[in-house]
């Protein structure tokens, strides 16, 4: 049966991305404007391919070099010869979800602001259809490499199942890495043009934002493609297909014992409800259109039509689905499942609490403004390290009950694939959630692209609310982002420890107490990564941001006739200078994300690596919330502000809430999101290099 | 011979009580100064009083109520009836610590002032003798409360030697909640008073630090002496207590089946140590004396010069401690001492050299400053989330080589046993680190009482050439106060795992494995709780930093005259706003600290209070040392421009470095040091709580 069943998420696969396809002609179907915005929308997408050009030669090196490695390991016999191969694939599939992502969000941009000059609804639309290309690319291309590779090692191969499931968890190492690189080197450069466009040009110069006078305005809106777009993909997909391999590996064990059900049955569940996903967020996105409002209510009303029919849809089908596959003794696993949609949309809304400003926290931060940028800042450091608390109980809430329901303390391995499930279960409706995300930043670049063609007001008017609604809807993304990586994470390190059992046979000593020396040091070890890693991420937007500060003076001071407007700014350095730092920068913090774990190993053995994902995973979480909420909250302040409160838009508190989106800049775009992808890549490395950390270590 | 060790003890704090006196003896004999000079230095006294008296009547309603709860606890039989009063005396002696190194830093400000008008060596000799009569008071009544009640349950109630262990350690529970509500509510006033102090004064206002025509000069002087001396002195009489208690608790268990040596010997290792850090401490610190140099590193060597000695006689005398009373094959035990002793100085190195302006990592945040308030902010950040990794390396290894040294690797007890004699190696010599440590409040206030009497600039000169060494040495002192925190708290949580086999015996299942989702969840718990201790305080130093702005504005607006300095400022009234405020806030903070692992042990047992103490301890030893760091290094970013470098004082950089400043101040002062606590009173409540909690709980 779990042949057909495969057969049928290929079938899921397939469709999600004929899916993106139709949506992707949609969109293009749609005018691009005059030849100005054109222009405009031209360079965008040059300096993104440019960017992205560059940033794949560096990874090529990389991916190469990796593949060389493992393929040494496969030749020692530490790992088997699918692995370099499978982490390659991985690593592709990954690339191409935040590519092809790119390609259309930088096509659909100036689509949707010349749709915005016609209707609102339009524009929604546009913009709306590009986010789903990239949604269903995502879920699409993510089921389609699981369901290929299980087949040929199901069928061409015949490897049995346990094997098949560990050597697909690596492709996870190679989609991982490609995920940190993109968002890592994204994430800076986005923030690097943005905060250097800021610092001279709003707060120095005193133009106005996506002012077409401003040298860094092409490469801050090349930024939201290549990090918010291309970035966000290759995260995602990360995310997505991480956690559907984690639950098939958890399921071969959990069912290794039992007679009544194959447990190859347990290894496609995850995959078929990934399937039912795809299904129920097609549903959903053809549900999504608003009127000519624009009153944040009804648009979000709109989008959250389809995604909460989306996600019903799922809860009402996955009931069957395990019934059936499983049988109706382990439907507790469905309640699993349930939990995780839960918590997965309780997360969203408590992260849409602490930093939407229709709420009192953030309101409460625009006020501390009032008494200068130091106050902000220490108020909106205060709220995001309040706001994990929330999410530390909904996760540990759904790990209990996810544990518990699957019948985790009859057997232990059960309740550690329900853990799995619920991950699973929250990632589901990605390809609708990942659209009413990713369609942000397509309105925030139409906003630019208004601006800087000088279109009518109302235009700008209108691709302002989208962006807005954007900004909102990334909040609940976010959530669901961090929410399954925790689960995610939780589920890999199981993986790493049946992983060491298998590799290490009898011959093992596992001593997973924390009362081992060598797991608590590795406990402090894992905690201070996120702390490190945050460090290095935000030191290189500072540093790359300072570059870009340097050029846009040296552009006004230089270049006659810029400021009146009669001479076109050198666009093209400061894309360049953002595309040689970002990627310069990228290479450090991820190399540590992936040697630092062997290295633990090589010293403090496989317990002491226990320790490490633990303590990364709990601290990364943390950390992750906190940055991201804290980098929220000082954004929406300051949007709050200028929408009039506190004396508007160039007041002494509006100055201080600027310095607060500065500092949250970095916070929420570039390091929050990373630590995410950097907690599974860690358990990734682990499981990947098990075999030669058991073999070879000091204690 | 145990007794008799333990009556050598007794003198041992017996000495240093009476050295404290004949410091203090010394410091009361030295001039007061001209007679406005005694008026400043009474009313800061007096404030320090008002508050002090006012935070003991809360304390008082606390403590009753926590006996009560204690004694019905006792009545119930949870806990033997010693536990109430031990309890009591632990939170007295701390309390009184505090109290007494407040009284003569009261009396030492404006005498140090005084003789800094004579000479330089005389301010250091007053300044340093009062930081010394805290010192050698901190450790005296620490030692006095620890042998007492040795001997008292040994000789008078003849306990056997594991119950005498561990009713001790309840002392610690007190003495630990005194110094976190001493910590936090000293810490929230005295950063209240300097943040609205500067906000109004030095940005609105633009009159100096210090002038008396701030209505909240005086509560930031009062701060000083209730956050950096009283706040200072119950915590470190806390780690100090700490550290010899959980060691003493695990030496009994550690050589509890070693027939050769007989386990009280075990029990009486770390105080006799301790007594020897008296005498040491007390040689070194008869060596402190300068010139007229104001050279920083002139002074430094003076300071170093007793601090060196003192470490050094430790690592001599206590090779042939650890022989005479252990036997030689015990002597690797000697090993983890020194190795702790050597971590202590590493980590107050590394603090200096992230910290201080001499070199590269703070001089970098200064540059910082020129792009504006938003870079330094994010710089900042950076370079304490980075600053996180020397410590850890340093802890993990001396975990690593402690456990490995006392034979953990064959019998893991000692192992355990060997990390907690490390952290009272650690703080052997807090007696003159602790001096050499508080005398920097007393210079800092002997700066403002000179400023505020219009005394000579040369005295200013000399006395801010103290203050700016008190900052380096702070910053030493930091280092020995987060490095013990972090091993004292692994002890107990060891201490924690003996005390739930004592008291559960067979009937209790012991699963501190990761794995164990019970485990896996109190870590989440644990690591999110220094976050959200961190938020709370920092968010109450907020809103009374903000209370006193108010105030602050209102009197400039209202008293007629006061700008122009002829209308004296009402200091009464911003010395009151402070002292509610932060009593009030300081409640909610430290009742989530014993609160949280009592509810967390009904609900999911031992195993997961574990984790909840183990996820505490690495993300508190992280936070604490980002936050400390962080603000330390803005701290002196802001100096060092105020020295001349990046355009001065009143330059912009200037006032983007106030802001960095003005966030590290609760940074450093108030939230970083409480975590150092609140890790340590997690572990001491779930000690005590224990027996409750194996009884009853839900998972």
């Amino acid at each position: 049966m779990d042949n057909q069943l495969a057969l049928l998420t290929l079938c899921g696969s397939v469709i999600a991305i004929l899916f993106a396809a139709s949506r992707a002609a949609k969109v293009m179907k749609f005018s691009e404007g005059n030849e100005k915005m054109q222009k405009i929308s031209a360079s965008i997408h040059q300096g993104a391919m440019a960017y992205l050009r560059r940033q794949y030669r560096i990874l090529l090196v990389f991916f190469a070099g990796m593949f060389v490695i493992l393929a040494g390991m496969a030749a020692c016999g530490f790992l088997t010869w699918f692995v370099p191969f499978a982490f390659v694939t991985g690593g592709f599939f990954s690339g191409l979800s935040g590519f092809v992502g790119m390609q259309i969000a930088t096509r659909a941009n100036a689509r949707t602001a010349a749709a915005c000059q016609n209707s609102l609804n339009r524009g929604l639309n546009v913009a709306f259809s590009a986010g789903s290309v990239m949604g269903f690319t995502v879920v699409g291309l993510g089921l389609l490499d699981i369901s290929i590779w299980y087949l040929l090692l199901r069928l061409v191969f015949k490897l049995p199942v346990e094997d098949i499931t560990s050597t697909m968890l690596t492709f996870g190492m190679g989609a991982s890495s490609m995920a940190l690189f993109a968002r890592v080197g994204g994430g800076i450069y986005t923030k690097a043009a943005d905060v250097g466009a800021d610092l001279v040009g709003k707060v120095e110069a005193g133009i106005p934002e996506d002012d077409p006078r401003n040298p860094a305005v092409i490469a801050d809106n090349v930024g939201d493609n290549v990090g918010d777009v291309a970035g966000m993909g290759a995260d995602l997909y990360e995310s997505y297909v991480g956690s559907i391999l984690s639950a098939c590996a958890l399921g071969v064990i959990a069912f290794n014992k039992i007679e009544a059900v194959d447990r190859v049955n347990a290894v496609v569940i995850p995959m078929i409800l990934a399937a039912v996903g795809v299904l129920a967020s097609i549903i959903g996105s053809l549900l999504v259109r608003t009127g000519e409002s624009t009153d944040q209510n009804t648009l979000l009303k709109a989008l959250r039509r389809g995604t909460n029919t989306s996600a019903l849809i799922i809860a009402v089908i996955s009931f069957p689905v395990v019934w059936y596959i499983l049988g109706k003794d382990f439907i507790g696993f469905y309640f699993a499942i349930l939990g995780g949609l839960l918590a997965g949309v309780l997360i969203g809304f408590f992260t849409e609490y602490f930093t939407s400003d229709t709420y009192r926290p953030t309101r409460d931060l625009a006020e501390k403004s009032l008494t200068g940028s130091a106050t902000i800042i220490i108020g909106g450091l205060s709220l995001g390290m309040l706001s994990t608390m929330v999410p530390v109980i909904i996760i540990a809430v759904c790990v209990m009950a996810a544990y518990a329901f699957s019948g985790g303390f009859i057997e232990s391995t059960r309740g550690l694939y329900g853990i799995a499930l619920a991950a699973v279960g929250m990632l589901s409706t990605l390809g609708i959630t990942l659209a009413t995300d990713a369609y942000g930043p397509v309105a925030d670049n139409a906003g630019g692209i208004a601006e800087m063609a000088g279109l009518d007001k109302e235009v700008r008017k209108r691709t302002d609310a989208l962006d807005s609604l954007g900004n909102t809807t990334a909040a609940t993304g976010k959530g669901f982002a961090i929410g399954s990586a925790a689960l995610t994470a939780l589920a890999l390190i199981a993986s790493y420890v049946e992983k060491i059992q298998q590799v290490g046979g009898d011959m093992v000593s596992l001593d997973m107490s924390i009362m081992n020396p060598t797991v608590l040091v590795g406990i402090f070890i894992g905690a201070c990564l996120p702390f490190v890693f945050a460090a290095l991420t935000m030191a290189s937007v500072g540093r790359a941001a300072q570059s870009i500060v340097i050029e846009v003076r040296r552009q006004f001071k230089e270049i006659a006739g810029l400021m009146e407007g009669k001479t076109d700014a050198d666009y093209a350095t400061c894309v360049d200078i953002c595309t040689r730092a970002s990627l310069r920068e990228m290479i450090l913090p991820t190399l540590l994300a992936i040697i630092t774990p062997i290295i633990t190993g090589l010293i403090l053995g496989h317990n002491g690596v226990i320790g490490l994902l633990a303590g990364s995973t709990s601290s990364g979480f943390l950390m992750a919330v906190f940055m991201s909420n804290a980098g929220g909250a000082w954004d929406n302040a300051k949007k709050y502000i200028e929408g009039g409160a506190h004396g508007g838009k160039g007041g002494e508190p509006h100055k201080a809430a600027v310095v607060g989106d500065t500092v949250g800049d970095p916070f929420k775009d570039t390091s929050g999101p990373s630590i995410n992808i950097l907690i599974k890549l860690l358990s990734m490395v682990s499981i990947v290099f098990a075999a030669l950390v058991v073999q070879y270590h000091i204690f």
